[in-house]
């Protein structure tokens, strides 16, 4: 069906870089030139709320496919659903993209308390981790609360099972997950080194609700590789107390999880054709796959369903830009990145001609703004176009955007930016059974793909793309 | 050791009644004669402030004995911990009352979801169920909110599995629990009578947090037995959105639970002898055992740490009241209230002294008040001594005061009172592997133990007791 695009007038960015260096309050509503973004916001904002598009996407994605761990069958479904959905929204060029995951298997997994007294314990295997023998690993738990204190540990650690024990926070920004996280990344390896027969940690969450929240590990070549899981606060807080009260507590742990031979994957490519650029591309994308335990409402199908319904809205309301707006559903985010990697791989002649990528992937709170890696003047050009999301009170734009999906891009000066979300309970729920659909409000999302789309269409209509990183900031994050 | 009680010149009651007509802003803070009173809280506070003695016999209760279901190690660890512990603190006449209780195991526990598509569910028996075939109960899901709605369905449950949907709200008084609680009691019976072949209800609980809550139900003489379990919110709220888009949704249920023959176990019973009227007896308790997922913290570790604490602060500060207080720790309030209705016929010939009996079993919230069954004006002079209450906010004083241990004594005319908690968040974790000591606030304990160890130590030492229910109104509630 064909579209009349809405054309815009679009010249106010350098007045409103100059107004930038007033604080924020003071700073009278956009006027001259931007009345057609303005436009734009309000018809996405109204087919978003009648629509309730993305929210519907998001039910499907978890209520009748499900978990989509690398490799599963719901990954597949995932695949196949997405991509027959964007051909049904109308996009141009929908395709899957090859790409091989790993494929790592959950299987039994308990833990027990041995003494002082007897408890079962919850937990779960980190993804990637080795099984255990079927009749466990059992240790005297030594807890250390940072690699450093592991190390200052020396021989103590020989034969033992290390707790990593760190309590996160509730933060808006999720700030204390990163520490956290590469505990539960090098973890394994590092107490390996000491000798420890396996490793526990204290889940990565910021709401004591008896689960477990799993997480990819990583095992590091030459050091020998030993079962890692992650055991619910409860129990990592019960140890805790009894070790504080100077206990000597033991633990069976029993894991029958598997890697399995690589299999076929894909992402999932959609195109919104830029009407006089289209060989200029602005991706945006969320991660397709998700862990196993849960329905990956928040990490990441919030994002999958943003991303898919921010191409629907576009092309339903005819909004479409000079540059193309590339949807990619990225595959294995989770546990190797095979998907971000591979697009990049995949696309490397093209990136010089990606004009910026946008990854959501925070959960489904509400839209807060954007962080945005680009060259100089670029974050203060996304803050412009952000201040128009007043209305949902998405306008706070930081440094430092990116996403593990998009990350390889960075190595071509591709200015990338994150859809920043509220994460205040994202940890809550994070990579747990409970990762399920009843944790989105739906406004919320509805607010996200909005700001999305908003985004995306600003950012592949502007006159001229965003200052691309600087060489030597090209090198791409671990 | 001697111990020298303070003397109460206490009589300003009738003067306070007339006092209660007025709005309660209006009301001057309590003079005369009620220095005494308001010298005991003060001594109860900071000692209790000090201490943490209740969280400290909660800590020990949950984090060294943990989970405490009728005929259980853990059960019997808590029945010969809580006598020391009552001996070694002072108390006078410390006994174990034997009582038979029945003997419920968990076992294996799984539920998938065959169609449209096949997932785990997240479920967990009822408390006395019987267990299904090894090879579990499979069946097609009739969803109803009420028994009324079963019975409409009439011959369409046959061969099913009825799923009780009815979710609950957050309200402090936990207001929406009992109209479910009877759907979780009697719903496996009524389904049977139509043909059911096994029962599910959406877990009780207000935190969709994937954690099935457990809780007792009851077969009917003459009715077929069918097994009966708990699922996740999540999962019963996904069934839910799949039966009302229309599907047809069939579910495989395993449980391998049993009822071995009764096992023997016991009250605890303490006693703080009257210094003028021994014979005259106060009771105060709350209920040892506990549900087996978790260690039973909010239900009822912390009825039985403020019962106990109770004790242990009025002994300590020399508060010897005219009447007896005697603590009783209930056994098997979860699953049969044996130990309520063996109290109640062991004393039999003793209940007629019995001026009041006052539970806790409503978790370690902020104490809120009390809740009183009594004759004419009894409610009245509980909350003329909640006044003093104030500091604490516990002032709050409502009719239907009891509770499942104590209720066997209403045949006597006993008055009963329930300690008041703010039930929140209370049915968050009730019944479920999340109740762990982390739920309970240790200053809100503090404050229970408090406020029960001054209305305690208050009633006990009246002049003219409270007066006794009618003999009308003496038919134990269901």
């Amino acid at each position: 069906m064909p579209h009349r695009p809405l054309r815009l007038a679009w010249g106010g960015i350098s007045a409103a870089l100059v107004l930038l260096a007033l604080p924020s309050a003071a700073l009278p509503a956009p006027k001259r030139g931007s009345e057609p973004l303005a436009e734009v916001l309000a018809r996405l904002i109204g087919e978003e709320a009648v629509s309730q598009g993305a929210y519907k996407k998001l039910a499907h994605l978890t209520d009748r496919i499900g978990p989509r761990l690398s490799g599963s069958p719901g990954a597949e479904a995932a695949v196949a659903w997405s991509a027959e959905e964007l051909r049904n929204d109308g996009l141009a060029r929908v395709r899957t993209e090859r790409v091989m995951v790993p494929h790592w298997v959950r299987g039994e997994e308990t833990a027990v308390l041995l003494s002082p007294s007897l408890r079962p314990l919850l937990v779960t295997a980190l993804g990637m981790s080795i099984p255990t023998p079927a009749e466990g690993v059992t240790g005297e738990i030594v807890e250390v609360g940072s690699f450093e204190e592991l190390q200052s540990r020396g021989d103590a650690v020989r034969g033992k099972i290390v707790l990593y024990y760190k309590p996160m926070e509730r933060h808006p920004d999720g700030e204390s997950y990163g520490s956290a996280a590469t505990l539960r990344y090098r973890g394994a390896a590092e107490a390996a080194k000491q000798g420890a027969v396996a490793m526990l940690i204290r889940s990565l969450g910021t709401l004591s609700a008896r689960l477990p929240h799993t997480g990819v590990q990583g095992y590091q070549e030459g050091v020998e590789k030993i079962p890692a899981a992650a055991v619910a606060a409860e129990d990592a807080d019960l140890i805790h107390r009894l070790l504080e009260s100077g206990e000597h507590v033991r633990v069976r742990l029993t894991l029958g999880c598997r890697l399995l031979p690589d299999a076929e994957s894909a992402n999932v490519v959609a195109e919104l054709r830029g009407s006089s650029r289209p060989e200029e591309v602005l991706v945006i994308g969320g991660h397709l796959d998700s862990w196993d335990l849960g329905t990956g409402a928040i990490d990441d199908g919030a994002g999958v369903a943003i991303t898919m319904e921010t191409m629907r809205l576009l092309k339903k309301l005819g909004l479409r830009p000079r540059r193309t707006i590339r949807a990619v559903l990225f595959m294995n985010e989770e546990n190797g990145n095979r998907g971000g990697k591979g697009y990049a791989d995949a696309h490397q002649e093209e990136l010089e001609r990606h004009v910026a990528a946008i990854e959501s992937d925070s959960g489904a709170g509400k839209p807060l703004g954007f962080s945005v890696t680009a060259g100089a003047g670029g974050l203060e050009r996304v803050a412009d176009l952000s201040r128009f999301l007043e209305s949902l009170s998405a306008t706070r734009v930081l440094p430092d955007g990116g996403g593990v999906d998009i990350g390889p891009m960075r190595r071509a000066g591709v200015p990338l930016l994150s859809l920043r979300q509220d994460m205040t309970h994202y940890f809550d729920w994070h990579h747990t059974a409970a990762d399920t659909l009843d944790k989105v409000d739906p406004r919320e999302l509805a607010d996200n793909a909005v700001a999305m789309a908003f985004m995306a269409y600003a950012l592949a209509e502007e006159e001229s793309p965003l200052p691309r990183i600087p060489e030597d900031q090209r090198q791409e994050k671990e």
